[in-house]
């Protein structure tokens, strides 16, 4: 029996030393410890893992924690839509975007030609220059073949790039691939759009890259996910583990809840109607912003693993 | 200047009435009502109404709400995900859905060979009859063309259906394409990816797909979205409409929040920092289970416009 | 078995079948359907039904609502919070509400002397009157008698009321009783420390007021709850029930959401653990803005305790 | 301007330099940077600080935090619900709460006698065990005098506590009064209840501890509201705020949405429309499970404070 416990600060407290007390605090706190002992339990498992994020996650500087997170082979797999991308690579470029206010006055900044995700800026100068970017690569990926799955094209691309932070540069850097089902749902699409007007040979093969998720794990595999958010991201890695057999471990971290019968709010609970998570123990929801649920738990559980020398280049 | 009205019940009333009456109510009573008028403002300024809607929904009885909006005219265009499309054709081949609850034993569920989606149950013979449905269509398809964009073989599935409830038969039937941005996210893709093991030609073009659409609309056609939950439905519509100069009137109807800063929560005053709309009165954003607030406004906004003989084929 | 059946809207359509057929729908609608049987349930069974709500749904225009509830015979015990019972009285005296916006220039609206609830405006003269209205009223109390449990209060300012879709006239008019268990925390709870100042002997008993809900119900009668939205409204009644023997029957509607250990989130599944609800026909949680699903399920209750001439003065 | 940044994990990080880089990171992460920045600038600006949470907070390990803040001189007006009051004298006599699961089977804890809040399980001895430690105290306080308001009670009972944990304690010593404006609503009322049978004059007076808040803080003085969930408790120190010219500065941290309408869901901006905060730069809402959120901000924001000896008993 485990029992709540009174929660205290002390003077410069390390961050696995407090979700650590949160772990015996209570509602989302005490979830969010068991968040932590999956993910180091589907390491010291040996699964694969499949890493999964929305593209307003990029947007934040949650992405140079998901880079760190590839780097440290913590995410063996990751599903994500083109938004963040797209993001990605305007940011290993050097485009910056703003911290801004949700209740910004968008007429006004539509004006100023900024775009708004929440409560961070994007300019639309940062498209143009995806622009520019994106088109000289297409040029050399085309004269290399004429069909392309699409996490074949994001390798291609992030081995171009030079930005440790950058999550194309670490996957292609550690054989981590990275898949998009909806490759046309964002500017990158309207560019391959564009290509095609001209080279209509050029396909980007969607049907292959379903061959390259299925065979990115097997069947004896044990396979783990975290999933942030919901979307097709989380969907597709739920989707993909269970014609391998299903996941044995899973974290779902997100805002949305069970009640609306939504894919993002689906909990690991009902996970298990779909596959073979059986054990409590293996699974754990966090209900509650990414931006600060996933810091705390895959830091907390990067320290415990370092200390025990698990964590990949340590 | 508009007041909050005391609401009172009288015997046999109309939906079309309790509504009116809810826009004088409180809180998303007051956004519902506003739904409403968008929806009858968007259609009497013959914009082209995108309708977005995710594969949950379909799983649940909007199905036949949503083919019912594109016969009479109240949806032009439709987005969604490959589950919606899987399982209406399951429904059109006769499957039906298991009311459940929300709080089932889900081990227990999945050794009895059923997948729980919220508080609804699909079982397993549902996925493999779709499989028995099909093989043989994309053996004629094959046939036809090798290459295929994604709203054409929907819009080829739609014509072999007889199920008057089906979008796809109604969509059909009243040429409104159905894009799917995503179409390898589900048993569809994996269908498409055992087809092409052995007909390595048989190519599904996103990127034509893309031009399908942005081809749907022109940049002088007024456009709107009807816009239900999130995903890379909603965001589709919203980036497709931007690149043709923006929606003029826009309806969001999410149990999300726009805190989260994700697709799913924003609201359609975010949009304004993206798009063309201007006026407050051109958009409504409606938090609530779409369940229950998409065919109140729906239902309503046809009752007012059916009085007027705006809709199609009254 | 029960299974999702296919939506569709047919002209001129009433509530009742609306909601009737939302029953089968899926996701919350299929639990609206549920809390409608549950209420029937709970009036048919002969129970004391408790209606709790919060101040700003007085707010809202669901006052009447409530009002017609008490006078037909649906709610026996009202609890709710001090706010509710001030804007009651303010309506009934005439002052109106103004429909607005959750984005306000809140800055603004201050400046011009406008109080902003969510959507809904309250202008400060309607507390000013509010001041005037009650002052006299306090000094015919006193009168009286110089110790006043807070329900014998507001039945007395009930008697004093003339409009009949008032809350506070409704309950005086038909013996139900209205209990408030934090009556100082509003403008009502200034002008008692206002008066004591002067009449120090005047005394706002709110432990006789425990006494006078104890004894609203018996141990043995059947009890039923309706609780909207959460706060000491919703406990209270949960509570006091409890110490009778629990619910034989409840609803509850909300937005909250139980991952947040909250009482406003709290489902009627952990009721079970606290009081004596055993099957789960007798109970359903509905997530939602209370401004929407209470008179959906409310109003289809009522229509068809209607037709079996089960409503009070029917 | 402020732009976002790649957050990266560094071995033995802190809480206070992890909180630091979430400010940079994006959506509720920002907010809860902007937060600790609030409450630094409360405590600097010499505000009385209102700090207000609900029962399951002191459920839950929070409580030890709510003690420490109260001793470190972060909090100088405490407003919480009878069932917080409880449960932190139940934890001074050394009862312990178990930490449970959401997903529980809630009849059957029933039978066991266990009582869930959320993840967090109760057992009815601790009830019990209240019941013995109020009586003799209400004995000892009946013979002092016979009218007591609420804060005073709790004074003298924090008084008679020996745990350095409990808020009633650290309260007492450290003169910060706890106010109670539903002092019924739980055990304590109960209790209350039956000690009145017996002793009629035995007066609870909420109207004179409306006078004790209000003298609490004066018009001139500057006034901050740290405000944890709503309730009540939230709605007491914004309202008593106003009184005296409104807060200058506020953090409101809650899982609810300004879309409902409620008060645990109103934003730091609606309160622009009720009081004198007029500088985005003095006001935060951060959304998100206070049992997480809520340590993170305080313990960064007592981080910096200590640094520079500005912490009470540094």
């Amino acid at each position: 029996m485990q029992y709540v416990k009174d929660l205290k600060w002390k003077k410069g407290i390390q961050v696995k030393d407090l979700v650590s007390m949160l772990g015996n605090t209570g509602f989302q706190s005490i979830e969010l410890g068991r968040a932590v002992d999956v993910i180091i339990k589907m390491k010291k498992g040996g699964a694969k893992i499949f890493l999964t994020f929305t593209s307003n996650m990029v947007t934040s500087g949650l992405r140079g924690l998901f880079a760190q997170c590839i780097k440290l082979g913590m995410a063996d797999i990751i599903v994500t839509t083109i938004g963040g991308i797209e993001e990605d690579i305007m940011k290993a470029y050097g485009e910056k975007f703003i911290i801004g206010d949700f209740r910004s006055n968008d007429v006004g900044l539509n004006e100023k030609g900024i775009n708004r995700v929440g409560n961070i800026f994007i300019q639309n100068e940062s498209y143009m220059k995806f622009e520019s970017i994106l088109l000289p690569i297409l040029d050399e990926l085309y004269k290399k073949k004429k069909r392309w799955a699409v996490s074949e094209l994001f390798r291609e691309i992030g081995l171009m790039l030079d930005d440790k932070d950058s999550i194309l540069y670490q996957a292609a850097k550690n054989d981590v691939p990275i898949f998009c089902p909806a490759v046309t749902d964002g500017a990158f699409g309207f560019h391959l759009f564009m290509y095609q007007q001209d080279h209509d040979d050029f396909i980007v093969d969607v049907v292959r890259d379903f061959k390259n998720i299925l065979n990115a794990t097997s069947y004896d595999d044990k396979k783990g996910g975290i999933c942030l958010g919901g979307s097709i991201s989380k969907h597709h890695a739920i989707f993909i583990s269970l014609l391998k057999g299903g996941m044995d471990y899973a974290v779902y971290m997100t805002t949305s809840h069970q009640t609306s019968g939504s894919m993002s709010g689906a909990t690991t609970n009902e996970g298990k109607s779909w596959g073979k998570i059986k054990d409590d123990s293996d699974a754990a929801t966090v209900n509650g912003d990414v931006s600060i649920t996933f810091p705390l738990a895959m830091i907390s559980a990067m320290e415990r693993l370092s200390e025990e020398g698990l964590l990949k280049g340590d």
